[in-house]
């Protein structure tokens, strides 16, 4: 029933009817960002838009439209803008289109509200924007919203990532067009996987710094961080599973549902 | 083809193997408004990226995501923010988005672009992140960019719109969830579509000023401006005919095609 | 008796018995801006000015120092930017202008205000400055502020074009430079105006899209939309009469005046 | 010949011929703020204009048209933002409007720029809009503008105001519509000045700090910061005299006229 | 007892049990700033933390970290930007920081805020970050909190700088790096100061206007504005008892301590 | 010789003799930020002051005045805005003074930039404050400046993390006022520390979102996210030299020392 998770499918009366339940309303937040050459520039749209649309329908919320362009990559955890393809927003764009998003949403009546980040980048201007909305808010006398924001990933069992990585979990960090992101790819938009381009010139091992100008060789050519050979849809059902029940119970215990 | 026209589906060394043929990139710019009882909240994200892709594959094109949040909607041209899932950016906010998107997309090679504008309120923020963008790329040292930026629904033949409305058009200024998008819609979403809430309420007559704030008669309870009935596929197939057509035209003589 | 209309002209203690007489007060945005050979850069502070002066002399109004910088010049409606003495702001920066005036009237008591602008490219700028002032106000805790925004050549009636274009109206998108606004000046500020230099390459035929760069072509040479000859006091005089008059008639209604 | 100096009464062909010379530009920053009970609240629009239209004449410069809002009043200087009618803009937006206003001048060829400011307060928000201006028409590659900013007060000879305060002359930072400004006044529009309504309150005696909120005996509540009595036109004119001869030589030395 | 004057060396209860005696919190605003060759870049750091030290301890009160950075140095007020080691911010980046610091302090309770300013081009900056912060508590709902913004330099007795000027006090305009702020230095960082290399360039004689860009003779080589010989820390101890007694007194006044 | 690092402690003709040499010039990025009961709010100061000045030492290097406010402490690094005493600037103002100081650095001559993080929050407005900064200096024609940035505690050995851990490390995630940073401040400033204040009601347990508004659990009372017992100099020692030795070693590298 997708129909019904789908914010932006309803009509504005149907919608009415929708808040009027007092809902969990999700924002995706993803990126138009390289993923390697085996995958398209659009993962962190669609990764956070399934696991939101798939955690809505069971908590009953509604997903807003996921925001397709975010932060600006960076060489060590997406690989950089300089990688074709890349379009990032200056973080003050970024902050200030959440603030805008959560400010309408609150004064539609939503109460409850889920950022969904699907790259890691996005993580602090969506920190700030929700943080300026939350004060324009209380500002324009609004009360009782409460908002939750979040990483995708982090919602995910030891023992699952002890599953997949029987040598040892690499670590989020490097978590960029790998097996994770592949498998979980391979779930929900197979059509856009090209496992024969997966490359062999990962991992990346980086320094503890940024560095003005990127240097030539500081993220792998192909712009994967770490191996992405083994995914599978099954192994990205296992994370789905793990990220849709996880966030679920978190979203039912922090809005008392 | 679609796979072709979506540059976000591209790998990013299939979108620098794009680049390198010098394409048209489109950039449809649409919102989450209100459209009436029987629209969804998403008819400024699916026309023009509808129309956008049609034109890209004529053009050989590529299309960027849709901007799912527009400018705030006014009252006398979409009904006015209150409406419910009514999500509208301010316009610094929009024209910020925009100015992002462009400068990266030259950055990374891109050398035509096309902005293809869904929401009539889109139409000054987009002009202002165009011209900051462009300011902004001279500053850079890129030389040979060329955009447009256009209103879809203005591509069409005086001839189209007597058959549509044999007892004469009403004038864009009114055409919001009414005959042109109802019949757009049925064509390229008719799963979007419920006929059978067609409001009756129409047309508006707006008096010639806006108003804060906006009083209760102002715009039709219903958020229709003009009649919606009538409506059909073909009508709108037509309608789709005329825009990918002329603006097909428009944009081969502008860049050279 | 013009002296109590111009409220810049007051002292201050004369300013506060007039607002505690609860006026409406007149905001008019123009620019400086091409109108061609025969008439001046400031047409667009000139005419706004003129008729919000006639207004507040038939409502009891005052009207606040006319902005002389509006948003930048756009080819399809003014020109553009590049036209010799053109001074155009940035969108936000016009925003922010009005935002700030609108704020501080408020803050000294005024209720009622009306922004008219004499400029086609400052209507968005306005819109969104006066939104942001009255989402400031409220944040401020003013109440019972109502605002009208508008262009004042919306005024008319179809009557008087007809009698002013027997052969018909062009529209108000072509009018540039051209009868209405060289009749009105004529009427107002004849000694600026030279009908020896009243050009002949219109009238424009613009495509539907904007173009960056502009090219040469798009514009004609004189920066005139239309035709201006056949401009004459008279003709000046119709359409003030129909502007004065249909706008006091609609504030007097918006105000309960 | 008052028409060839004020620049927006020029048509576009008239102001390229005269651009085409090389002028002085000259940029008048105003304010609408109070001055006292027997002057108008567009003093400070008024003076720099014709001190700037006088030494316009004298060096054969344009004068754009004059900014009439400026920088919020401060209690110190210009009594406050809460006297009646008194409208301030922020310093950001006071500051952009000078930058987009400079830079527009500098890409219609304009090298010679002189901002003559007749606010207090303007004083640093125009150095910064300069400022900033400067460095974008560095960025826009434009090479050979020199500007100079100013208030026009401060080209006066010692001897003057020996001649107009015999008994020692109380400084310029309580010259708040007292003997100066009102000389000045009645010399070039004394049909807005009402003698009789000169106050007797002051001179301010500021502590030597800046107080929010403002304390009530801060500011003589005439909002006059020293005595206006004996002003005289004749003495505005020697004022006058000494602004434009002594303005007229600084341009000449730095512009090498 | 320098440790309880300095906020930041509070644990976070101390600095609440603080805050609950409602004490008085200075913010010290320096500059990194040329100050001639026997100055270090610090002394605007320096000096206003110094004084903000000493008041603090006879009020009662607390000292929040000194702003190090300041508004960009004026060539007539500093020597310029130009002047190696200068480091100054833009001032909207610098109004911004004193904004969000105030706010900050509101919201932790803090009612009584004075700003030591010590560096002249800082003034309008601060005036306009306090006024901003004021305007965003209100709409905060907080109430009571009372600020004070100064010049450590102007709470001076005029008999000390008769004394220390017997020739005559040449103004605060031209103390940049001269006689008081080298003999305050010599008070309170002796080991910073380098009398050997005290220049023999100035005075400066500025013309009373701004000129960009820069001419070459238009500031003292050395970047003093005037003498700095015959400062001693004895003279630096005249000053510094009146700067802390003077703003003392005032502080007391205003705060009715 | 720690005169010789501190920037601001030079004169300016010093300050230009050593940008002359091409010198490495660290920026810390501090914060005024709640440290548990045992610790003073400038922790984030210090620490990353300490460091910079022990490298600059080793690399021939120059420490610029430590920001001394940081962005917005959040709940799950820093404990939050809440605590007293903590006072945090929105991302945008943090990010434009980063932009502004590195532009000054570069118009100065100075090639060769790091900035040394000390507090984890301020990392993304660092980044984009230094991505901004080297846009702006592209288009100031500025060549050659290479810039690093960096958090200093992830310059340290795994060795040294697992003597200092015996029982494994909890993660920097946890490490605010805790092990590290107290044993630290003992090394550098023992008079700030106070360990008889070292609360014990840490670890916290974070879930893996944030939330607004904050909920009382969600942080421990005292801020202290992790145990700060068994802290001493030598431990603080251990860390210091990883933290110089590694963090020059990288610098030496990137810089070609």
């Amino acid at each position: 029933m997708s129909r019904t998770v789908k914010l932006a499918e309803l009509s504005w009366p149907e919608f009415a009817a929708r808040v009027a339940e007092n809902p969990v309303v999700f924002l995706p937040i993803g990126a138009t960002e390289q993923h390697g050459p085996h995958l398209p520039l659009n993962v962190d749209q669609i990764l956070p838009t399934a696991v939101a649309e798939r955690v809505a329908e069971k908590v009953g919320g509604l997903v807003a439209p996921t925001l397709p362009y975010g932060y600006k990559s960076q060489p060590r955890s997406g690989g950089g803008e300089h990688f074709p393809g890349t379009i990032g927003l200056d973080a003050h764009t970024l902050t200030l289109v959440i603030r805008d998003i959560v400010c309408r949403l609150a004064h539609h009546g939503v109460r409850r509200i889920v950022l969904v980040n699907g790259h890691f980048e996005n993580a602090w201007p969506a920190v700030e924007g929700l943080d300026l909305a939350m004060r324009d808010i209380r500002r324009d006398g609004i009360e009782g919203l409460t908002a939750m924001r979040l990483e995708y990933w982090d919602f995910v069992e030891r023992a699952t990532l002890d599953r997949l990585f029987p040598e040892g979990f690499p670590g989020t960090e490097l978590e960029h067009a790998s097996l994770l992101e592949t498998s979980l790819m391979l779930l929900v938009r197979a059509d856009l996987v090209d496992m024969s381009k997966t490359p062999d010139d990962g991992p990346a091992t980086f320094p503890p710094y940024d560095r003005w100008p990127l240097r030539a060789d500081f993220v792998p050519p192909s712009g994967v961080l770490a191996k992405a050979q083994g995914s599978t849809a099954e192994k990205g059902q296992w994370l789905m599973d793990d990220h849709t029940r996880l966030l679920a119970d978190a979203i039912r215990k922090e809005f008392g549902l």
